[in-house]
């Protein structure tokens, strides 16, 4: 079950305040942000999590609850206790999760105000409402959602996140939840979900800046009834959790915040695959890159110049870059203009892809999803607080 | 003697071609970019700089000759080779510098074309019109000037640079000359100037990107007529050598691209000045702390945020930041409404100065100079090559 309400955090009339309750209880996992500066519910729910199962999930937005403190984790614990007395579960249960601007006090009041009508909107249909209260500078809610079968039994698999500023997320992103009916136990669940973060989540940057706040969340109630998959048997889960972070990450990257123009950065032929992570996102967070994308400019010198000053192993004169299907550069030297002008015209739609292929190692290769910055990015960044 | 033409490179009637001379000959060093790709100019003045004297240094802005393979290195030695001509002095004894796009082919013509009018051009007051000529988007030409003593011998340091955008140097600035009519040798020259760059240019950063053309090219005439100075004589010509590479690093920073605030970010109290370092640096290029910046939101959960993915030992809880005199956070909590109202009037000033004081080690600190991210920074490298 899961919903929301407008609890006048931030905004007036505008969903900020959401609750995912598995009545039954949940197994569970969670990966958190490696900021050092962790905000107020990441640390409360790095500890709750370690009991391995939960019931409920409380999340608000327009407050980040960081930098608040030992006041801050007590704010926490009390909009915790709403919930527990609301529920009538155990505190120890609830896990927490914030986003929004860092520093300002969470304005416990409303909140514990807000818990009656909160729980009184709990319904199957509820996660709608949810994605939305999750919502910042997002432009639009971020959900997946797929079935699947193992052992003969149907599972279900929904994936919901938010995305937009201070994003590139290490070990998760700035909130993501992924709850499914599936039986699983929660060490498993664990190992699933940190191998699919690698390549989806944590391989989006909108800006290069890690959140104080990222925290993935996974529930499984095991409500599918299949006898609690083993290792030899997660294969189809793994897939369905890939294919729903790989979604959540594309639909991250593509609202981010005054993006116009999501794009995928591929380096592929590196010495390793440590070397092509950093080249991708090195390339990603250039803010010539990102400019020029916004632009449609095929200004691939300034590619040659990040990938120069990004320190990995290769050789300038060997590398190819394509932009989809179109040679831009190839061996370190520009194809000319008539290629150049194929690829503002591929430059020009919403979604591309940028190929480098160092062509110094073999199979080694990274793909970062990103976008550009545009005069939006600065509109939104320059007034978030006013 | 110096002096400048609108050769026609890029745009008409634009200087756009300048020429260092001296007559009879200069000590000289230099300090080349890190990055991996390196422009034709840039590797061939490496190779000529080790001779360790030098009488002419060709510069032109508008085209970059990077990114253009073995055609690049000829198309520089042709410039080189008309510049021999013309002064009648071996192609040995002339440095090359070049500024603008990557990847488009060196104009030759244009260039051999101008260099009569370019020879004649030369003059004691040509200093000037060649500061004009390597800018590109830089909104104002930036020199300075110092006269010292050594040995009771006066003698004057005049730096030229250019700043503006792919700023974060790696060893030197886009493009420095500094001129001192000193006698020195190239090896004392040397370490004084790789010293003073440390903490001067290489501590500036406009958007993180290290360009493929740095480089900083330092020429002593011995015309001041002193004994050739030594090691323990250094300290005044040191003293004026880092003066003017400061008063350029701060002109660079404050007409970064677009900039409308230029600030220094000072981290003290660190583990070690390798922290110090990577913590400035990390809050400098934070796209979020420089947009807060152009806002003049003291959006300090931003510092802290940056401070905490930058992976250097230090508490959350001891930060304390301050913007010039007014403190925003103490061991880690922000100071409230009041302090913010006054510290967001000092972020509306066009210089001020963010310190944060980690209390973690004792002496250790770094200071980065660098500018906020502007709507004009998007237009300005959105569009630069249309």
């Amino acid at each position: 079950l899961a919903g929301a309400v407008a609890s006048g955090i931030k905004y007036k009339d505008r969903l900020d305040l959401g609750l995912i309750y598995a009545p039954d209880g949940a197994n569970v996992t969670g990966l958190f942000t490696r900021n050092k500066v962790k905000a107020a519910p990441v640390i409360l729910s790095m500890q709750q999590i370690t009991r391995g199962s939960a019931r409920a999930v409380l999340v608000n937005s327009g407050n980040a609850n960081a930098c608040t403190g030992l006041p801050g984790i007590e704010a926490a614990k009390e909009c915790m206790a709403a919930v527990s007395k609301e529920l009538n579960i155990s505190m120890e249960e609830i896990l927490v999760a914030s986003t929004g601007v860092i520093g300002a006090p969470l304005p416990i009041e409303k909140i514990t105000a807000a818990m009656p009508k909160l729980v009184n909107n709990l319904s199957p249909d509820g996660f709608s409402a949810l994605s939305k209260a999750i919502m910042t500078t997002d432009t639009f809610p971020k959900t997946s959602f797929l079935k699947g079968k193992v052992n003969n039994k149907p599972f279900s698999i929904l994936g919901i996140a938010k995305g937009s500023g201070m994003i590139q997320p290490d070990l998760a992103t700035m909130i993501c939840f992924v709850l499914t009916d599936i039986s699983i136990d929660s060490s498993l669940l664990h190992d699933i979900l940190k191998t699919s973060v690698a390549h989806t989540l944590n391989s989006v940057t909108i800006d290069g800046d890690t959140s104080t706040n990222d925290c993935i969340i996974a529930l499984a109630s095991g409500k599918a009834q299949n006898p609690p998959i083993n290792n030899s048997e997660k294969r189809n889960f793994k897939s369905a959790m890939e294919k729903i972070l790989l979604d959540l990450s594309k639909q991250v990257a593509r609202d981010g915040e005054g993006a116009s123009h999501m794009f995928t950065v591929e380096v592929k032929g590196a010495m390793n695959n440590k070397d092509a992570k950093h080249a991708a996102f090195t390339i990603a967070n250039s803010p010539l890159v990102k400019t020029a994308v916004n632009g449609s400019d095929p200004n691939w010198g300034r590619i040659m110049a990040a990938l120069g000053r990004s320190g990995i192993s290769f050789k300038p004169e060997d590398v190819d870059i394509n932009v989809d299907d179109i040679p831009l550069v190839k061996n370190g030297i520009g194809m000319g203009k008539d290629y150049e002008a194929e690829v503002s015209m591929k430059m020009k739609k919403p979604e591309f892809k940028i190929t480098i292929n160092l062509k110094t190692g073999k199979k080694c290769f990274w793909r970062v999803f990103t976008c550009d910055f545009s005069k939006e990015y600065i509109s939104i960044n320059a007034d978030y607080r006013s």
